[in-house]
């Protein structure tokens, strides 16, 4: 098995075509639509926001996954997170615009949108724009598709990997759109990937699950509480290879999913709003996956560990104390603590370190942390980001 | 029956007195060292963080507080947060030089500290800073000891009431400390509150209980979660009134209670880490008071909420979204909500409203915010804060 980073996203993958454009919801002339369409049908799988309030393209979109699926319509700039009936037409309507347009059907419409929440969307434009977009779709728009999904984005984020196993030859390409990571309780996170094996909906359904608990929701991206959260997994068959859960072919396909997820989900927080440092916290002898990953949540959401990694500060009873309160069952008595490779605690209690050499870890854009617990197997990553001023200037002032 | 806002906190209540002293442990000069006496055995009852890493003063306070009491010292400047046999040490060695000094035993010693977590204490300073405290005690101390558990407050925090009933006379009076409020899940919340009426350890810690869940815990200054956090409440019996739980003034005593609570509770919110506004949330029409406050909290604690009102902007999606992630049962196509009196949505949508006036509700330094869930008659009133640049200032360095 050979697999190979490729360049682009999900046009990178056989049987996808995408566009993005310009409507006019963005005030500043950016790009604000895309569209991604599959010429012939693709069954598609979701991961959707457990948020009791859900954006009206959700809900719109949970019913359609579950059908044979030609288009993907994403708008950026108003989140159509209306609570009334009107969102609900209007994410319908967006559905109906675009299969007008197509030649498809409604049901065969996905419909996704991120942004300001609460204000209805203006449908003049959307309608002008699914034109627009409609007559730009190429097999090359993966990029263009990837900017006009962007807010507070400040580059675009795409990932596809080409695999190589027992003479068959596939791509799983994919884009992502995050931000606001910092509070990632309320970060809106969208990503589109797409496949060309020919996977059945219930295979991509168990695929996605998995791979999206193990990259998306190991970033503190919260994929269960922002009221858009999406992550679709769209299979086009292009390839003409089908592949099902037993066949040797699955590992490779997962191990694939997974690289791009991770490659999307890192972006994202490196991406984050006033992001100065990534941290990558591992979790090792964990009792099971559970108690590592409350334990690294807690932790990477805690504003004051957050804080202290932007002041590049060896702070680490705030490391200590958020495990204490996360709620996870440990011994608080095992834990050992490093920095990089500088120890700070050793069997639960502080030790004598190089404040010099913390602080030469602490000034990397990416800061490895290690928390050891001594009590069992279960080992996971988690990436996490500091919070600086930029993200104070950022959300002080979103509407405007 | 007649109740009256005291000036003055500890030592305005009959039989105690008070000192703080400079012993130190702060770089700067400040006091760092607070005694409080009781001349006569008090009765004592607590609440305690119920965090798994818990400070090793908490371990002896926890034991302590069951019998008879005399004294209180407590440190800032440093949490004692070890969790090595040394930390509990020095946490007994503490009770013991108190009640060597003052001809007590040691368990009528509570022991409080907080600080930086991981570093031992100075036990030498300490012991100099004993000496010193209960040569400066006196009945009107109360001023120098809520000087001395200051951390990054920047003011000093007491609050007393004297309550006229049915021919009886009694006082309620207490001081706390509390920083770090914008996070509230780590912040350190010290509260000593005393009466002059004889109650029952039994009768003490149920008040406590009952009136910490109305004050502290719905200021999101969580008691629950950070390493140090404690309440106590000592009764010393010198207005020579016993008082039962069945008792007609029993109401009076739980009243000037809640008052003295919700006053240190409302001043460490207001003093929080970089505030430049209050929010004060009420939540009503809720089924119960856990929905309630799991809404409140959810709201209050939510960085994007936070950002937005220190930019005054009136992002009204940002306050439906925390409360659809907080885990609360409720109906969200029901839910009105109001800044100031200025409506913004209505039955969970958003409504049209004058953006100029509801720019002047928030540029208030209290800002007033109304949820109501209509799905039932349980009310109550929450505090939280603003985030904003100082905040991140005062936590990028907070150890140096």
């Amino acid at each position: 098995m050979a697999m190979e980073k490729t360049a682009g996203g999900v046009t990178s993958v056989k049987g996808v075509d995408a566009a993005g454009v310009h409507c006019g919801i963005k005030k500043n002339g950016e790009k604000d639509l895309a569209l991604l369409y599959c010429p012939e049908p693709a069954r598609a799988a979701g991961v959707f926001t457990r948020n009791l309030f859900k954006a009206p393209p959700l809900l719109v979109t949970e019913q359609h996954v579950k059908m044979p699926t030609r288009a993907v319509i994403i708008n950026s700039g108003n989140a159509n997170a209306c609570t009334g009936e009107q969102g609900f037409k209007d994410a319908m309507a967006t559905a109906e615009l675009v299969a007008e347009k197509l030649g498809i059907a409604p049901a065969e419409v996905l419909v996704s949108s991120t942004g300001v929440i609460g204000v209805y969307l203006p449908m003049d434009r959307m309608a002008q724009g699914v034109d627009k977009a409609v007559d730009s779709l190429s097999n090359t728009g993966g990029n263009d598709a990837a900017c006009a999904i962007m807010t507070t984005d400040t580059v675009p984020k795409e990932s596809a990997y080409t695999v190589d196993s027992g003479g068959h030859s596939f791509t799983v390409g994919g884009m992502a759109k995050g931000s606001g990571m910092i509070c990632p309780d309320m970060a809106t996170m969208l990503a589109f990937i797409y496949t060309d094996l020919d996977i059945s909906r219930e295979g991509l359904q168990k695929a996605l699950n998995r791979v999206v608990e193990q990259s998306f929701n190991l970033v503190t991206v919260d994929g269960d509480t922002s009221t858009n959260d999406m992550v679709l997994l769209l299979s086009t068959g292009a390839s003409g290879i089908k592949v099902e859960e037993e066949a040797p072919l699955w590992a490779d396909f997962e191990n694939a999913l997974f690289q791009v997820c991770q490659d999307l989900a890192y972006r994202i927080v490196s991406d984050g709003e006033g992001v100065t440092k990534v941290i990558r916290l591992s979790v090792k002898g964990a009792s099971d996956y559970q108690v590592a990953r409350t334990l690294a949540r807690a932790v990477l959401n805690s504003c004051l560990v957050k804080t202290a990694f932007f002041g590049e500060d060896a702070n680490w009873g705030r490391i200590i104390t958020a495990m204490g309160y996360s709620g996870a069952e440990f011994n608080p008595s095992k834990v050992d603590i490093f920095l990089g490779d500088v120890q700070v605690t050793d069997q639960g209690a502080g030790v004598v370190f190089d404040e010099d050499k913390a602080k030469k870890v602490l000034q990397q854009r990416e800061v490895p942390v290690l928390i050891d617990l001594h009590s069992g197997s279960q080992e996971i990553t988690a990436f996490g980001c500091d919070l600086s001023y930029e993200y104070v200037t950022i959300n002080s002032d979103y509407r405007s």
